[in-house]
């Protein structure tokens, strides 16, 4: 059962009254950095301040009121923690989020702010996974992959549908991060499939720290990593296996960027956008300023996955 | 001649294609946490990042080619320094900005990137007012006062007309920041000479720090002060002679606040808006955290002036 663009658009009318048409926004300033036309997609702005509010939102709303009622449990570096509480909220369902030790603490504070409970654990996926399944095991609560799952596939694909939706005119391709692929595999099935911008390519951005998405795309098979160290908190999952399969399928190319061109990126979205975006929201321009030649002359449309980070610990 | 709405539809025309429409911002979570329904007007997405462009746009663009070819001069802190810089490279002029030697570095790099040519004096009205007397002495060139200026008040007026055209129901009162006021005077035009808006609240929030627009308002003879204290560093000039007199004339009521509170207000801003703002344009939330009493219930449109500091200083 692969997730498809009758998915998302499902998805998309869902969730359509619950979440935020986001804005596309541009710099001037930016686009004569790299010598291309970026527009940015909003989604710091969205519901819980990411995107992952879309999937969490179409997966609580297309469940069933039995299963609702078992309660819903997932494990989450952050946001997909807070959307899922978030959801849970408006389905009147019990929520459990396991969370790394090291998940920032506006992350944290997000969660328990939408009255979920927090379980912690190490760092690790197979720490996460273990806590989850243990808990699942105790409680009988349904599992909501933060992506490894097609709801939240279906969801997540929403923001680029709807980026197709408010672009006056055509863009060359879009590039979203890429952590578990939540965002990048439904990204490229909307993009993909639709009517109008099939030739668009699509492109993930990675962390050189967490490059698990990169390597299993240039070998074919994919890569599980554990604990990577990299400022962009939110990509330190290991690629899913649906979404693995989906972007080897579709998507066209996957970037590398280092973690001091993430803060460099950070920091100008910061001072010439005005936004408060987290780190792994600038990775996809990071990237471009790694080899802007790549993308001279470009029109580019990238999604700034979220803004929920600490302000008490900034990385300058 | 006093300034009139007509002047700032004007204005609105003037300025139009040069300068953004910026949105309105809402957080169902500040809402709660001070009773009453806050609409921001995001004027940090403003071109240079501040409403100073409308004004310094529609100075420029009405006056005629024999006085542009003179070079402009002004006084600023930053904000009207970079907008009078910004506004002279599209009108092909020559531009002098006289700041504080205390402006932030990221006010005086933003004069610096438009090409004007920054002359730095001592943080007081005086020595401002002094070193641009002198330059005009010397050069001929025309003062674009930043806030005692007709074109200039009719400018800032628009950014109040176009929030009255955005909101889809009325609101009970408009704050916004007061430092010159030409925000102030220019808002409260144009709202208390609406045909739809006149029965609408018009209300200046200042730092205690900077008391002088509150002082002269409760006493009815306007107050000078020196180099006042306030990390708010938009509104540490003097209220002006035009602009005192108009808020005599059309403003509600000036409301003070403490320096804590900015601050605390700005990091909630940051924090539920996901947009940077600067210390002045957190002033009226800041204002109204004080005193939530008066405000509960009510729907209150508030102008978030700007979005430029230096993110290395950051208060917190």
């Amino acid at each position: 059962m692969d997730v498809t663009i009758a998915d998302i658009e499902r998805a998309q009318t869902r969730i359509k009254s619950h979440t935020h048409r986001t804005p596309l926004m541009t710099s001037r300033l930016i686009n004569q950095l790299v010598g291309c036309e970026l527009i940015f997609k909003a989604e710091n702005l969205q519901k819980i301040g990411a995107f992952k509010a879309r999937g969490a939102c179409n997966a609580l709303f297309s469940m069933d009121r039995t299963k609702l009622n078992r309660g819903v449990i997932t494990h989450s570096s952050g946001n997909h923690g807070a959307a899922l509480a978030w959801a849970a909220q408006l389905r009147q369902t019990q929520c459990t989020v396991v969370m790394p030790n090291n998940a920032p603490r506006a992350k944290k504070d997000a969660v328990a702010n939408y009255a979920a409970e927090i379980v912690f654990c190490e760092p690790t996926m197979a720490s996460r996974e273990a806590s989850v399944a243990a808990l699942i095991a105790a409680r009988g609560s349904v599992l909501v992959h933060p992506y490894d799952n097609n709801q939240i596939i279906a969801g997540q694909g929403t923001a680029a549908l709807e980026t197709l939706e408010q672009l006056d005119r055509p863009v060359d391709m879009l590039i979203t991060p890429v952590g578990g692929g939540g965002l990048l595999s439904g990204s490229a099935i909307a993009i993909k499939e639709s009517k109008n911008a099939s030739d668009m390519l699509v492109l993930g951005a990675e962390p050189d720290a967490a490059d698990d998405a990169w390597r299993g795309f240039k070998n074919g098979t994919r890569v599980t990593i554990s604990n990577p160290k990299t400022i962009a908190d939110g990509l330190r999952g290991t690629v899913g296996v649906r979404n693995f399969s989906i972007i080897t399928q579709h998507v066209d190319d996957i970037l590398l960027t280092s973690e001091e061109r993430i803060i460099e990126a950070m920091r100008l979205l910061w001072t010439r956008l005005k936004m408060i975006i987290e780190p792994s929201a600038a990775v996809p321009l990071a990237a471009i300023m790694d080899q802007p030649e790549q993308f001279f002359g470009k029109r580019v449309a990238i999604i700034l996955s979220g803004g929920n980070l600490d302000l008490d610990k900034l990385p300058w």
